[in-house]
């Protein structure tokens, strides 16, 4: 199987540009046509590898790719799930090669949704192309069930699984959108924190007024919203909201050490990032604070005059963007009304504050000790030579407490990607190594059952 | 005169709306041919009125435009300062109509411009023009000087007053760049706060980290930025920057009983500037805030990703534009460096600092009994039928310390603007009214010497 990989890698790989070069960012309304175009692309390659029932379904936002095979009679159904559409890519400047015109370097393949996840959904394709082509049939049943909104935090997936759960029905989700814990050590993620994302903008005047005839007697909204966004955090750095932490499990000895045992190199991950010094909330690891504590960040921020250029101006508007990921039983729906109490308590006079809601996933923890999961283990370490570890990812699948809850089967997170590969950040990449060795391992993990 | 005004008003509005057209932004790169134009469209102008020895002049920056007429024998000479500049135009989205297409409305003026500067200083063309047609002669003698580089903040217009000391010599300089107290209320400012602008770069990481994977373990710096700038007023408004406040005067009962004087109705500025309530520094009435005491304010804040749609990020930089206005002996420079001091202090871990300086103007203060001043007051109160207030206004017109300094005579600032009239914000415009009766204000001016 190996030889074969290696024999078709270079065709792979061309096939694989096709895909990533498909601007198909869910978030950005005039990309629409590029998300559908992916769609169709991906519809297309299903039906190459001799998948049936292959149909682009509408749904109220982007479509989702069913496609199915089931001639494995008394085998198991395995329903594998991706998403086709990618990240915003700003900031551009900050990308060595343009986001949507892959190219290889170092045996790494460079664009936007090269990891996340076009590059590691595409690996569940190739595999079955390569069972179908030795025996001319699969060796279990397998499911297509791809979205083009994760990146939106999939909004209209859920009602989907809800309304065609009989379809989607299954043995197991299958799921390759995670990292290993570093390159050569897999990792079948089997916690995800919840996530959380709203919007706050402030106003403060009719319009921007001049600085020096009105300043210092007059509310400044870019002012007004950093006092906000201050208050959100003690000087610890744990959140200051009321009742936020509310549900999030305590730390038990045990928890701690099934945190503690995954790897972390302090230095090499300083070095590699860039930064001066880490900063969380204090009492807490750096797994801890990533892995099994909530947060509130701010992902972006602007107001006033921020271009080249200056201008003395009160500026009359400010806007930011938030996000939480959640634990244990934290409820979306419950801290974000927190969190608005908290604004509506805290804002300065004169500051008029509107809030908007973007998604809500719940927590979610699975058992690593179902065969679905303990045979993906067994592929990854007749491949990688190292048995996975199973961490409490940080982030957040928010579709894989729905799959987990309506579909009631377990969810196999068999991610390929390595944490260093900027996901979600300018100079995306995807590891050709784990892309072939991928394929190999979704093979040894079909062929077991 | 009055008569004359008004015979040539529509086409004196035509001239202006051909000034206003030119885009000549001088803060943005892509500008500078516009800026360029605007000098030329002006020394042309100047021409045509039979100014003489006109003259665009470089400079390290946007040229300087020179004119003078000097056959007045054993008059005085008024050097007249404007600008021909103006400031960016963004948000565009605010702007009832486009910046940069000016239209006449309810006997007002809109364009970016209008009131600050292109539309008082084209009443002085306007007025020497038609003092040249009445006699063929100006009553006093005349030089011309007018930057393009003022909501620069002048970088290199001192240097040039310093080197043409013996052109620009003069009995009085006359600036109209300023405002009304309100409509009908004409007014000479004797005061201006300095001012001291700065932008302030954090950045965190080498790139936007995946907050599901870092978040809550890694310093984000809009967070940070929010942070520092927050430490920078305490909860009463004040500046809470050490050694901000030096050298501000003391509020004596004489000070506070002038600054009362300048009238202002705080329901109307409300619902003026769709204000919900006011804020300032606690301890001082809005007219003491904005016109004698200090400011420190963010002009403007970007970060992180703030566009259309959403990105699970943790920021790795933010950037604030902020800049001061400065009272009394208030040293630019020494607030600067105190200001840097508390950042660097107040930076939280994890937080890389970079800090650029753009503009210092000192403070200053004129004397309101000099005959040349007492001179346009009558002028204005002959056409207003309204003696003009003293105020101190709370703006900042940086050249006007270098000419009372270098140039050693009175600055006379003859403002025909309403403070109303959205300057450096949208739809800024000019009451026309204003325009032909400062025409008329400025020839019955320069006739009474």
């Amino acid at each position: 199987m190996e030889k074969r990989i290696a024999l078709h890698k270079e065709e792979y790989i061309e096939q694989l540009k096709d895909f990533l070069r498909i601007p198909s960012i869910s978030t950005i309304k005039e990309h629409k046509k590029d998300v559908v175009k992916a769609a169709e692309w991906l519809a297309e390659s299903l039906r190459k590898i001799n998948m049936e029932n292959v149909e682009i379904i509408e749904t109220e936002g982007h479509p989702v790719v069913y496609a199915d095979w089931l001639h494995a009679e008394g085998k198991p159904t395995v329903l594998i799930y991706g998403h086709y559409d990618v990240q915003p890519v700003e900031p551009l400047d900050l990308w060595d090669s343009p986001p949507f015109e892959p190219v290889v370097k170092d045996d790494k393949i460079y664009a936007r949704g090269a990891t996340d996840d076009k590059g590691q959904l595409f690996i569940h394709v190739k595999a079955l192309e390569l069972l179908m082509d030795e025996n001319g049939e699969l060796p279990v049943n397998v499911k297509f069930c791809i979205e083009g909104e994760e990146e939106q935090a999939s909004p209209n997936l859920p009602p989907f699984i809800e309304q065609n759960q009989e379809r989607l029905a299954c043995d197991a989700v299958v799921i390759s959108d995670t990292s290993f814990i570093e390159e050569g050590q897999p990792a079948i993620c089997t916690s995800l924190r919840g996530a959380l994302a709203m919007e706050l903008t402030v106003t403060t005047a009719n319009s921007d007024l001049h600085s020096g005839v009105y300043g210092g007697g007059v509310p400044n909204a870019v002012h007004q919203l950093v006092r906000i966004l201050d208050s959100l955090h003690d000087q610890d750095g744990k959140v200051a909201v009321e009742g936020f932490y509310d549900g999030v499990p305590e730390l038990t000895d045990e928890l701690k050490q099934e945190v503690a045992a995954i790897p972390f190199d302090k230095e090499k991950t300083k070095e590699q990032l860039g930064l001066d010094d880490f900063y969380g909330e204090q009492g807490f690891t750096f797994q801890e604070q990533t892995g099994i504590r909530p947060t509130l960040e701010i992902n972006g921020m602007k107001g006033g005059f921020a271009d080249e250029g200056f201008k003395t101006i009160v500026p009359c508007q400010a806007n930011a963007k938030m996000s939480c990921r959640l634990v244990g039983d934290q409820d979306p729906q419950y801290v974000y009304d927190k969190i608005q109490q908290h604004i509506e308590a805290n804002k300065p006079a004169g500051t008029r504050v509107e809030m908007v809601q973007y998604l809500k996933a719940k927590p979610v923890s699975l058992n690593s000790n179902t065969p679905m999961i303990t045979k993906a283990a067994d592929a990854y370490e007749s491949v990688y030579g190292k048995r996975p570890l199973f961490p409490k990812e940080g982030g957040s699948i928010p579709i894989v407490e729905v799959f987990s809850r309506v579909l009631d089967v377990p969810v196999v997170m068999m991610g390929f990607g390595l944490p260093s590969e900027n996901l979600h950040a300018p100079n995306e990449h995807f590891h050709l190594e784990n892309f072939t060795k991928g394929i190999e391992t979704v093979c040894k993990y079909l062929k077991s059952f």
